[in-house]
């Protein structure tokens, strides 16, 4: 590995991604369908997607500058799925503020949501001829995996007994595979090797699962003064997450039979179910196998992070210190 | 021109491609997101838009075989925009059965047709590279413009004066194009000039925009006998069409206080309203007015169409022949 002379900082490609995403023009008649979308892409959030393509192209090569408008793709297809999203969850608050749907309508939102789909593409057509088809390939088998996500996560909801199996297949499809198509896309982008592309998308999809065991732990014992939103809020709305479903695998006898009326409760106090499954959670010791699960994905992630050639050391230091921030966030 | 020495025929073709249709995999877990997708495939439809490709392809070269997929795609995309208008019109029937919303709910027939789009993309992905980059760019120019002709659609229920120009410029963005791009499609893969290309482009949108004023006329004036559907449901629901707008530009007097009248009355019997409508069109002239528009755009169209310069004679005449079926059907 050679130090290159230029290394980037991620506030510095933070700061040019932010830019482009605002500076963009997504289209301007009728001002109704394309008002939206210059909402949700000015409500921010941490811009984690492109900003991985930025960084795996930046292993390779130098100049991140010529791929900003592909990779603020990723990010406009991200932001489709999360309008849509917030439709079918009828979501009210969005990073905070109201959600498409709530502040237009549900109309607005569904067609707002469909034009950013057709731009994602928009975005991406200016790519190399030669690189097109195989990133389009791996672009639609990615959009595709998110929507069977979004569907097996819905369907999970109508369901009894989801296994540990099937719940990280779903988050792995909803949420995972994005992240790692975000980095082998940098990195057919900088014209990696293919193998090396295969190994960044392996360690995207990898650390993606461990993120959202990770959001699934903080949402239950995360230290409420630094959390932002509600500790409990799964608890509350008996969210199937890893925690859940490995609790009502492993609940016994009279854990088994309290876990079961505070799932079936109706009329209930809020902190008084948070703090009696959490109880629960405790005394199956659910945290620690979270914790271990969780773990195992990033184990693997960062041994496959470890094996990747890459030419630009800095860069190399720049994702793997961007990811463990990620690996030991507190909210 | 030269005749060739294998015509094909429209039933030929369409055969073709119902049988393409119904035989693409789209996809198969979860069942629940794919299922939707098989249903209004095989609602049937006249398949206007691949057929359009396979023959714009077919004036240039005779191995249509080779292009089903594409071809497929636009009915893919088109059947994508039936799926979300739907939702948003809250149409309980399309092709006279159950829409996708109605028999699942909103989302199902949201998320599948997120992913109904993702595969037209996918079905596009095999085309030549050397030809992908600029049909993927006419594609999203096509696409985003069927979202902003919706949405126009959508804000001109809200409106209380729509002009003739606002009007056809909708209707153009909202059907035309894509009759407009499905040909140039056609041509583009049977690498015909480009300037004949866009000839054809130019043809369909222009037919396309004759074909929706001709749906105008015939929802007030079809013979109810050979129309299929209720005759006057544009008046009933006051839509707004070319007939009503240019009647409430052009009454006068006693007429337009009839007519807004009727347009404000909110009990009232449907065939009564029919008639009463019907007859102030009539005063006004607007059936001459509406079949004067159409002729315009059909005779700009097949003018377009007869400055072509075709190898295949046959095929020439079948896609004249197709169209001009279109231009003189009765439903």
């Amino acid at each position: 590995m050679n130090q290159t002379t230029n290394p980037v900082s991620v506030d510095k490609l933070l700061q040019d991604l932010e830019n482009h995403i605002q500076g963009f023009q997504y289209g301007d008649s009728p001002f109704e369908l394309y008002e939206p979308i210059s909402y949700i892409m000015s409500l921010g959030g941490k811009r984690i997607r492109p900003l991985l393509t930025l960084m795996a192209y930046a292993l390779y090569k130098d100049d991140y500058e010529s791929i900003l408008t592909p990779a603020a793709a990723v990010e406009v297809f991200h932001n489709f799925t999360l309008m849509h999203d917030d439709i079918m969850d009828d979501a009210p608050l969005r990073r905070g503020k109201v959600t498409v749907h709530e502040k237009w309508n549900a109309n607005t939102a569904i067609l707002s949501g469909d034009v950013m789909l057709v731009k994602a593409y928009g975005m991406l057509v200016d790519i190399s001829p030669e690189k097109l088809p195989e990133i389009l390939r791996l672009f639609n088998q990615t959009a595709a995996e998110v929507c069977e996500g979004q569907q097996h996560d819905m369907n999970f909801e109508q369901v009894e007994n989801v296994t540990e199996e099937d719940y990280i297949d779903m988050i792995r499809q909803k949420t995972a595979v994005l992240l790692g198509f975000a980095l082998q896309f940098g990195a057919l982008l900088a014209d990696a090797p293919k193998e090396e592309a295969q190994k960044l998308y392996d360690f995207g999809v990898n650390i993606g699962i461990g993120f959202q065991l990770k959001d699934d732990l903080l949402d239950v014992y995360a230290d409420q003064a630094k959390f932002g939103k509600q500790v409990g809020g799964d608890i509350i709305a008996n969210k199937k997450t890893f925690l859940l479903i490995k609790a009502k695998e492993l609940a016994q006898g009279e854990l088994k039979t309290q876990l079961e009326e505070w799932i079936a409760k109706d009329g209930f106090d809020k902190q008084e179910k948070v703090k009696a499954v959490t109880t629960i959670y405790d005394q199956i010791g659910i945290k620690e196998l979270a914790e271990a699960k969780m773990q195992e994905y990033f184990k693997k992630s960062f041994d496959q992070y470890h094996s990747l050639h890459v030419p630009n050391l800095s860069g190399f230091k720049l994702l793997l210190e961007l990811t463990q921030d990620l690996v030991h966030r507190e909210k």
